[in-house]
């Protein structure tokens, strides 16, 4: 299969809050006021759970499909744990991001435990966020002259 | 510093749309139709990209602020490939996800190239998204039974 391309364009607003166009959609990013946001959409933290189970219920429903079974529903809880200090400058004692993601997946279905297990295995492995968040993912970051791009 | 806790409940809708609660926000999640969506929002991959430009914003501004210069804009255009051989079950001769992503940044500013130089390491290095995607996250992924969660 021939690769896909993703790309999205974004712009700052204010020093928490973005302005991102992904095709032809608008996605909004801000901060809490408790971290320095105005507080009018979901955090860059929290948009990433939020991939992952976007990500995690298309693969789950194409597993589901795969494996001869019903999927009638799919709900999820996603949480994780970061400490601010390295991100405010405090402290380079623990990492910037998350420590951990922990997932719950809640199926409505038929489907057996055993069933179950190899379903979740499989959805996990597959989840193209699952894989760039659990394994490492080259990062590239260039600088390009604001006025010269204008 | 304590550590933050951040949580997303999330719901399938279909196949391929999934609606997320953050606090009290609401983001949608789909494909489009060609990844047998019904492309009335962004997909997984592309929200990846959105909160890692929402985080460079965040961390751009923080950083000019203590590197003593102004920020009076930031631009930022991320894309990232990926081959979706292994999410269609297809192949597992590559990875799921991102095989690299690059990002240009495009700030707005007086300041010159040793100090952008010097920003922008510390930007992507206390990126919270950066780390997560960077270096390796532990996921911890549960199944609970639907009837009884309910």
């Amino acid at each position: 299969m021939s690769d896909l391309k993703f790309k999205i364009d974004a712009q700052s607003e204010s020093a928490a809050t973005t302005r991102v166009k992904a095709r032809n959609f608008e996605i909004i990013v801000d901060e809490p006021e408790a971290l320095g946001g105005t507080d009018v959409a979901p955090n860059p933290v929290e948009y990433v759970l939020a991939s992952f189970a976007g990500c995690l219920n298309v693969m789950g429903h194409l597993v589901a499909q795969e494996m001869g079974f019903e999927l009638k529903n799919l709900k999820m809880e996603i949480e994780g744990n970061l400490n601010p200090a390295k991100l405010f400058g405090k402290s380079d004692a623990e990492r910037a991001g998350y420590k951990n993601i922990t997932i719950k997946l809640i199926p409505e279905t038929e489907a057996d435990d055993t069933i179950l297990e190899k379903w979740m295995h499989a959805v996990e492995s597959r989840c193209p966020v699952s894989d760039n968040l659990q394994n490492i993912t080259p990062v590239t970051v260039e600088l390009e002259n604001y006025y010269m791009a204008s």
